[in-house]
């Protein structure tokens, strides 16, 4: 069966959300959102590009910090409304320089931090 | 730090972004939505509880299917405006019966599914 992005389901801003997942460590490292043409670009040039919602444009993941995300594998799930991403990360996928942006836990009643940013 | 659900970012809709890993796979098993009350149930019971977008209700994952999530782990993003649960999936986790909603692949333009339906 072909895939038509057009079967997936956006939101009112014609965005979906996608989970990037580390393809070998199987860690979660980020959320971000998509539109169509993003998910265009991801799936031609295998370099994941999220839809910047405060900048309203493109943002091809590591552009300007050199974090790239490699494409290994596009998945969708059964309501068609949310993206999970494959991804080869290079260095850091958070903006704090952590491996992961899911770095705080709560345990207890209190927040504990579970990484530290990379050296 | 104490953890205080009034720092989360939630949506227009009062909604935040959950998703459901497997803690002992680290599967990427599902996402859905939590609204502050869903989060607060989710940590004071260890059973991990939604809120229902297409209902309008309290969605006690597993309270009908008997597929259960146990909560392992619960963390926040680096934005605050996405959670990431670490849980204990008793069966599939996917209302068609898979273990995880992320059945479906697109590879070389095509839609490859993934996993069957559990017996």
């Amino acid at each position: 069966m072909g895939f038509d992005v057009a079967e997936l389901k956006f939101n009112e801003a014609g965005l979906i959300p996608a989970i990037a997942q580390d393809a070998d460590s199987h860690e979660v490292l980020m959320m971000a959102w998509m539109n169509a043409d993003a998910i265009a670009r991801t799936l031609a040039s295998g370099r994941v590009t999220y839809w910047s919602r405060s900048r309203q444009a493109f943002w091809v993941k590591g552009e300007s910090s050199g974090h790239h995300q490699e494409l290994v594998d596009f998945r969708f799930d059964c309501d068609k409304d949310c993206l999970l991403v494959l991804v080869r990360q290079t260095g850091p996928a958070c903006h704090t320089n952590r491996r992961s942006c899911f770095f705080s836990a709560v345990r207890d009643g209190a927040v504990v931090e579970l990484m530290q940013p990379m050296a």
